[in-house]
C-alpha cells in the first residue's frame, strides 16, 4: 500500500516541478504529539515512531530515525522503497548534500519545520547546487483520501489547586520580562506553553491533555487566543476572563499582518515556531526577535502546589504498578500471560485511581527480544507471551489531574542469566549515581548523563537514548527544556524540574533493561557550599526493583544502602494504600539486601 | 596611572561621538595569545590575564573576567575605576541592556570580534535600545603613547620529522573537502591553523610559535600567505614551494575585494575569524559561507609521528621536572626557597633539554594562599617564601621542536594537615576517573568532565575552571576544538587529540591544588563493543605525584592500583634518564601506596 502511495506522491511532487519533499513527523504547533490528520509521515510510510522524517527524491527515498527506533523503523517500513538512516549520526541537512543534484528544487512545508531547520536544511541543499522551496498546501493532503478532520476536543480549565498560580499572575510575570526586553508581543505555538500560560488543558491529541491553538502574549499582560470555536464553551471564556481575547484560528494570519504593519517587535522562538510564522511576520514588516518561548523555563520549574501534585500522584501511580506487580508474580510463573493481558491488567489498576484521566503515553508491555525495541507497542493481535528465564520490560504512566508519571520495570520471569543480573545491575548502578547526584547551580543534563553511562561505558556497553527527558504537570509526558542526555544542550537545571532517570541496556533480538523513576531538583545543603547553590534530585516513583536480578557483588555499600533506603520509603509509603495481598507482596520485594 | 588612562579614552570616544567602547583582550586573528602591541586591555586596565573584556561607558566602566582570574583582577586593576564582573555567569551580551540607555552609541573594533560575538553584542545592545558602531582605526591607538610595533621574527620550516605530513599532503586534502561543499576559497586567520597547514612555525608571540599573518587556501590546493615581508626568508620561500604564494599584508584588502567581485564562495569561521574580514567580503559581493576552520580537527588530531614525537619530549620534560621535585624536597623543608628561586631552577632544568625551545607560559610558582590565584605569576620583587605546613603549586610546560608539554604537581611543604589530604585526594580521584574513562565515539569533553569533578561534587566542592584543554604540537599550549569542561561545546573527542586532564580546588587565601598530566586520545578495545568506536585516554606526562598528601582511605582499589602503576611507569621511564641523586629520590616517590 505504501508503495503505491509514494507513486502517487512522487507523482504529485513532479507534477508541482519539485525534485523531492521533505517529510517530518510534524504538526503546525511543532509538537511531538501530533494529531491524526498530521500523521503525513505514517500515512506514507508505515512507521508510527514520535520523530522521524522521511525524503522523497524520484531515484530514492529514505526514512531518518533515532536510536529508540532503528528496530522499528525496519519492522514498519517496506525496505524495497524505503533506506532507515539514523537522524543523529548523520542529520537529514548533512545527508542532502551527497545525494541532491544541482539544480533540484526540494519542497517543504513551511508549517512543519522551524527556522532554524529550514536554515539547515536550507544550507544542506545549497551545498549540492539544490534549492529548498516552500509549498503551501502541504502536497500530500491533495492526495491523502479519507484524511482525519482535526480535532475539536473542549478546552476546560485547569484548577487553581492544581496549576498554584492564577494564569493572570504567570502573563504579567512574563508581559514584565517582555517589557524588559524591549519586546511588544510574544508568539505562542507550543499547545503545552499555552494550555501552562492560561490554566487550561484540552483533548486533541492523544494521551496529553494538550489545546491545539495559537496564542499572542502581549506586553502589557493580556493576550489573545486563536482556536477553533467548536473548541470553546461558556465555562472557558469566563475562566480566561476579559483580558484574554479568544479568536477563531482564520484570525490568526491576519493578526500577525497587524503586527508587522504597526512595525512590532515580535518573539519568536525560532527552534519551536513555524516558519511560515516568522516568514509572514518578517514579510508583513514587523521586527522578528528570536528568543526562547518564555513560558518555557517558568512552565518547567514547577512550584510549591505543582511539586506536591506530582508527590501524590505518584503515590496513587505506585499503589497501582504494585498491584500489577504483585498479579504479575503471582500469574507469569506459568508462562501463559501475554503481553497484552498483563497491559491490560497494568492499565485496569491505574485506571481506578482518584483522578486518573489517561495513560500517558501507550504502555510498553515488552517480553524477551521485544524489550530490545524501545518504543515497542504490542500489536492487538500479538500473542507473544512472558516465557520463564526471560526478562519483561514494562513502561508506563498515567495522566492525573495533580501530575504526570512514567515509570518502568524490568523483572526477570522465572529464573535470569547471569548476563541479565550482570547488565540489570550495572544500568541499576546508572540509575543510583544519578539519583545520589548533588551538583552545583548551572549544571546541565549534559553534564550529568555520564554518571548513568559509566558502569556500562566501563565494560563496553551503552544505550541509544537519552538518560532522562522533562516532564509536564498534567501536561507532555516529554516537555522542555531540561533533560538528562548527551546532546549539546545548555539548559542548566534548576529547581522544580521534573525529569526523569532512566538508563537501560539493549540487546537486539534478546532482551532490554530499563529503570525509569522520576525526579525533581531540590535545592541541597551542602558542607562545603563555597557560597554557590547546590541542587539534588528528589525520587518521586515509588516502585521496587526486581531484586532477584541485582548481582550484589557489583554494588558498593553507597549504592546498597540506596536500594535499601528506597525500598524502606516505597513500603512505608505505598504500603497503607494497597490490598493485603499486594502489601505482602510488597514487604518480601522490598527486603533489606546485603 | 590608569586612572589617567581611562579619562583620557572617555575624552577620545566621546570626541568621536560614542557613549562607550568595548576593549577584549584580542587581536587581529583573535588568537589567545597576543603580541604586546595589541595588549590594550592590559594597557588600559592594568588587567593581563589571557581572557577579559572590559566595558568603557561614560558613568561606569566594568571589566569581566572568568574564574580563574576573579582574584588576579582585583589585586591589579583600580577598584575605583572598575568594577571586575563574571565572564561567564553574566556574559558582556546579557549585561548590557541593563546598563545602556536608548540612543547609546557603543563602539567596538570590528577587528577584534568575530561576527558571532558583533551579532550577540548587537542583540545586547538593540535590547536597550543602543546601537553598535564598528570603529576603526581603534580609538585606544590614538592615545597609547609609547605602543610597541607589531613584531616581525621569520618565519621557519617546521621539519617533517616533526609534522609527519607535508604541507601539499595537507592542503590537497582540505581541498577536496572544500570543492565536495562547493566552497572556492577559505579564509584563514588563525596563526596556528596556518602554521599547521603549511608546516612553518613563527616567533611573533611569547612561548608560542606562532606566525601571525592571514593565508587564503584554494580549492585547488594552493594557498596565499600574507606577510610582513621582514618575516620572510629564502629558506621559508623554497620551503613553500611555488603552490604557496607569498604576498605582502597590505595585499589582503585587496584580495578579499577581488574575491567578492569574482562572486566567491568563501568560506569564513564565524568564531575565529574577525567580523572586519567577513564584512569586507559580504560588501565586495562574496558568498560568506559559514563554517569551521578546516584546519581545526585535522590539526587537533595528530598523526602517529606528531604523537611520537609527543610521547619523546614528554620523557624529557619529565625527567626535567622529577630533577626540579628532588632538588625541591632537599631543599624546601627549611622554608627559606622562595617562589622565584623555585621557579628559576625549574626553568633550568627544562632549558638543558635537548630540543627544548622555550617554556610553553610563564612557569606558575605559587606558594601557599598564591596557589588559590589561578593563573598567578610569581611577580619580579617577589620574595614569598614555600613555608612548612603549606602548599605548593607548580604549573609549567616547555616548547620542544617534538611537542609541547603542560604539568601542574601539588607538593606539601613539610607536614600536611588532614584538610589539605582530603581535598588533594579528592582531585586526584577526579583525575583518576579520567584517565581510566573508556567511551564510545561520539562522546565530548563536556560529558566526561563530570567524572572529575565527582569526588568534589559529593562535598559541596567544585573548581571554576576547565577539567582539560586541548595542547598543540609544539603549537599552542591551548588549542580548540577539544577540551574537557562544563561548557557546551559539541566537539567529539577523537583519537590523536591531546588534552590536559586537570582537576583542582581552591581556596581564597589559603591554598590551591591542581594536579594536571596531558593524555592523548587512543581507540580502546573493550569487551561489550557492539560494533562501535571505543576509546580511551594515554597519560603521557611522566611525573610523581606527591604521595605523602594521598589520605589512602579515600581510595578505593581501582584508583590505588593505577596510582602504583602510573608510579611504576615514571620509575621505569624517566629513570634511565636521571642523575643519581634524582633517581634516588625518584624510588621513594613511587613507592607503592597500599
Amino acid at each position: 500500500m505504501t508503495a503505491e502511495r509514494i507513486q502517487t506522491f512522487r507523482a504529485e511532487i513532479t507534477r508541482q516541478g519539485l525534485s523531492g519533499f521533505i517529510v517530518p513527523h510534524a504538526d503546525e504547533y511543532q509538537n511531538e504529539y501530533v494529531p491524526a490528520c498530521a500523521e503525513r509521515l505514517a500515512w506514507l510510510t508505515g512507521f508510527t515512531g514520535s520523530a522521524g522524517t522521511a525524503v522523497v527524491l524520484t531515484g530514492q527515498a529514505a526514512i531518518f530515525v533515532d536510536g529508540r527506533y532503528t528496530l522499528q523503523v525496519r519492522s514498519q517500513v517496506d525496505l524495497q522503497v524505503w533506506t532507515p538512516r539514523h537522524l543523529m549520526d548523520e542529520p537529514v541537512h548533512s545527508w542532502l548534500p551527497t545525494v541532491l543534484r544541482r539544480g533540484d528544487k526540494l519542497g517543504y512545508d513551511p508549517w512543519l519545520h522551524t527556522p532554524r531547520e529550514v536554515e539547515q536544511l536550507a544550507e544542506g541543499c545549497s551545498k549540492a547546487g539544490a534549492v529548498l522551496t516552500p509549498c503551501e498546501p502541504n502536497p500530500i493532503d491533495a492526495i491523502w483520501e479519507g484524511r482525519p478532520v482535526p480535532p475539536a476536543a473542549k478546552v476546560v480549565p485547569h484548577e487553581l489547586t492544581y496549576t498554584g498560580k492564577p494564569s493572570e499572575d504567570k502573563r504579567h510575570e512574563l508581559a514584565a520580562k517582555l517589557k524588559s526586553e524591549n519586546v511588544g508581543v510574544a508568539v505562542l505555538t507550543a499547545p503545552d506553553s499555552i494550555a501552562w500560560l492560561l490554566n487550561v488543558r484540552g483533548g486533541d491529541v492523544e494521551h496529553t491533555p494538550l489545546p491545539l491553538g495559537f496564542a499572542l502574549l502581549y506586553q502589557d499582560g493580556t493576550a489573545s487566543l486563536f482556536l477553533d470555536p467548536a473548541k470553546v464553551s461558556g465555562v472557558l471564556t469566563s475562566h480566561l476572563g476579559p483580558a484574554v481575547r479568544i479568536r477563531p484560528v482564520s484570525d490568526f494570519h491576519e493578526t500577525l499582518d497587524q503586527l508587522g504593519k504597526a512595525g512590532e517587535r515580535v518573539l519568536c522562538d525560532s527552534n519551536r515556531t513555524a516558519s511560515w510564522v516568522t516568514e509572514r511576520l518578517a514579510r508583513s514588516g514587523a521586527r522578528v526577535i528570536e528568543g526562547e518561548d518564555p513560558c518555557l523555563l517558568p512552565k518547567a520549574c514547577k512550584n510549591a502546589v505543582e511539586i506536591n501534585g506530582a508527590r501524590e500522584a505518584h503515590k496513587r501511580d505506585g499503589a497501582a504498578v504494585c498491584e500489577f506487580l504483585a498479579w504479575l508474580s503471582r500469574e507469569a510463573q506459568m508462562g501463559q500471560l501475554s503481553e497484552l493481558d498483563a497491559q491490560a491488567y497494568l492499565d485496569a489498576c491505574r485506571r481506578r485511581q482518584p483522578l486518573w484521566q489517561d495513560a500517558s503515553f501507550p504502555t510498553i508491555s515488552a517480553a524477551g527480544p521485544n524489550g530490545a525495541i524501545i518504543h515497542y507497542r504490542a500489536a492487538d493481535e500479538s500473542r507473544q507471551r512472558l516465557e520463564p528465564g526471560t526478562l519483561y520490560l514494562v513502561d508506563s504512566g498515567g495522566q492525573y489531574l495533580d501530575g504526570t508519571t512514567d515509570v518502568t520495570r524490568t523483572i526477570a520471569i522465572g529464573s535470569s542469566a547471569a548476563e541479565h543480573r550482570d547488565r540489570y545491575t550495572r544500568v541499576l548502578k546508572g540509575h543510583i549515581a544519578l539519583a545520589l547526584a548533588t551538583f552545583p547551580m548551572g549544571t546541565t543534563g549534559a553534564q550529568l548523563d555520564t554518571l548513568a553511562r559509566r558502569p556500562l561505558w566501563e565494560v563496553g556497553l551503552d544505550y541509544d537514548h537519552g538518560t532522562g527527558h522533562g516532564v509536564g504537570s498534567y501536561l507532555g509526558v516529554h516537555e522542555g527544556p531540561q533533560r538528562i542526555s548527551k546532546g549539546g544542550h545548555t539548559v542548566a537545571l534548576q529547581p522544580g524540574m521534573i525529569l526523569s532517570n532512566e538508563p537501560g541496556y539493549y540487546k537486539s533480538r534478546e532482551y532490554g533493561i530499563r529503570l525509569e523513576n522520576l525526579v525533581v531538583v531540590v535545592p541541597a545543603k551542602m558542607a562545603g557550599g563555597g557560597g554557590r547553590e547546590w541542587f539534588a534530585f528528589e525520587t518521586i516513583t515509588l516502585v521496587p526493583f526486581d531484586a532477584s536480578l541485582i548481582d550484589r557483588s557489583l554494588l558498593n555499600a553507597a549504592e546498597r544502602e540506596w536500594v535499601n533506603d528506597y525500598h524502606a520509603r516505597v513500603r512505608a509509603v505505598i504500603g497503607p494504600l494497597i490490598d493485603s495481598s499486594t502489601a505482602a507482596w510488597l514487604e518480601q520485594a522490598t527486603e533489606r539486601i546485603t
